[in-house]
């Protein structure tokens, strides 16, 4: 693990904030919707999704580190833009959750472009973000198959999860992977 | 005030120019109603509407110039994304009047920090835009609360005023400190 | 013609594949439909349509060349940047069909004067928007006459076609007076 301790808590409470802030956006637009009940809940979050996504964005973030030497500052406007950008995008995901399947995927992949336009240093954070875009909705189509959760009916077109989930986490990876440089960056500053 | 006429003639123009293309999309999709109509109408805001629009504009602006000396100097490109940006926003708390309000929110709260990052130039833009976002709404409120206009039932939860209106009004006050540092710079040079 | 053959090729196929992605979108959610089925489909668009996009494109590009001395360098984030931007708003005008004509033309307005303020590098892109702007809509109002295609009942406001129209032409006009700019720069390095 390349990140210190008080890098890896950081980027953990960044991810299952976000991860909360998404997420009921999500149950409040009927793009998904939790079945089990078994576990207490934040916000409107069964409380495996945020800690899943705090530790998605520590793991992409030293994957990132293995990949190659950090090269961005530590820049809080820069983190507020990349934080910001996937949120939105989250919170579109909800919006369209009614729209064709052929307009939602074209918007969330357009954007996820946009955001690798600006945040990507080259392959190191392409990389990153096609992990994201492996692996997340991978674990996403596991917890629908298990019954623990499910996406609604206009939304579950990819083997049960949404058709944009892939580019959505894809714009998650980006961000990570520059947040993860200016983690370092202000580790070593530090 | 330490705007002069011109200046001052310019930015109560660009608000109320504003306030009237985004009011037409708010009376359009129904996020806001006029119960009145004891006063004429310009395209669909009661006159009222673009004059406040536009005294806030320039309150705004006069406040920003109190609180810390412009640096931003005139720059016509930056004011049409600045304007333009806003009034993207506008359109888009419009377009979500029927969304489920953790959405809705999640989505402007997002967009307005994307505005403050590019925007705010350090704690005199967001001391006008938590201004905005402080006084903006409870006039709104009171205005709803005299039965003067109404929000719709979907979008009414904050008092009486749609929950989002805080931020959209963060980014208004946010732009127009831009606005104001490049109006009086452009005084300086004029 | 100032465009090489290969030139011409990239900025055809460009032009082709962005038309089916954003036109998939415009069938998908209803905006658009085909009336006549007498010539082959690709993807959910007529053939003429993806040629007729790329042809567009190329004369944008031409036009764009005879104007002024192209200026900006080849840059593939910068094209990512602007085609992801007009194929952003192509989707954003499929997910607005059902929405109020006031705002939806508002926002994709004010998207276009965003992406303006980003690509124009002056009069040129303007006047190769304006064009856009022109016979873009001129010819689609010419196939709704015709009973090729038509628009959905709520987004026919501007002589059968949609009142957003103009706006989305003039952003593709503008981003592709960019691209063409980029094209000859590559020509000339190449």
């Amino acid at each position: 693990m390349r990140l210190g301790p008080r890098q890896i808590l950081v980027l953990f409470v960044i991810g299952a904030l976000g991860g909360l802030a998404g997420d009921q956006a999500h149950v409040a637009s009927g793009a998904t919707h939790y079945i089990d009940h078994s576990l207490p809940f934040i916000w409107r979050s069964e409380i495996w999704f945020p800690v899943a996504v705090g530790l998605g964005t520590v793991s992409v973030a030293d994957l990132r580190l293995r990949l190659a030497p950090p090269q961005a500052p530590f820049d809080l406007r820069e983190a507020v833009v990349g934080i910001a950008s996937v949120l939105a995008i989250y919170a579109i995901t909800a919006i369209v959750t009614d729209e064709a399947t052929g307009s939602s995927v074209l918007l969330v992949t357009m954007l996820a472009a946009l955001v690798a336009a600006r945040f990507a240093d080259g392959w190191p954070a392409l990389v990153c973000g096609a992990a994201a875009a492996l692996f997340g909705p991978a674990i996403e189509i596991a917890v629908v198959k298990a019954d623990i959760a499910s996406y609604g009916s206009n939304v579950d077109g990819l083997f049960g999860v949404a058709p944009w989930l892939p580019m959505l986490y894809f714009s998650f990876g980006v961000v990570v992977a520059r947040l993860a440089e200016m983690a370092s960056g202000d580790c070593t500053h530090g």
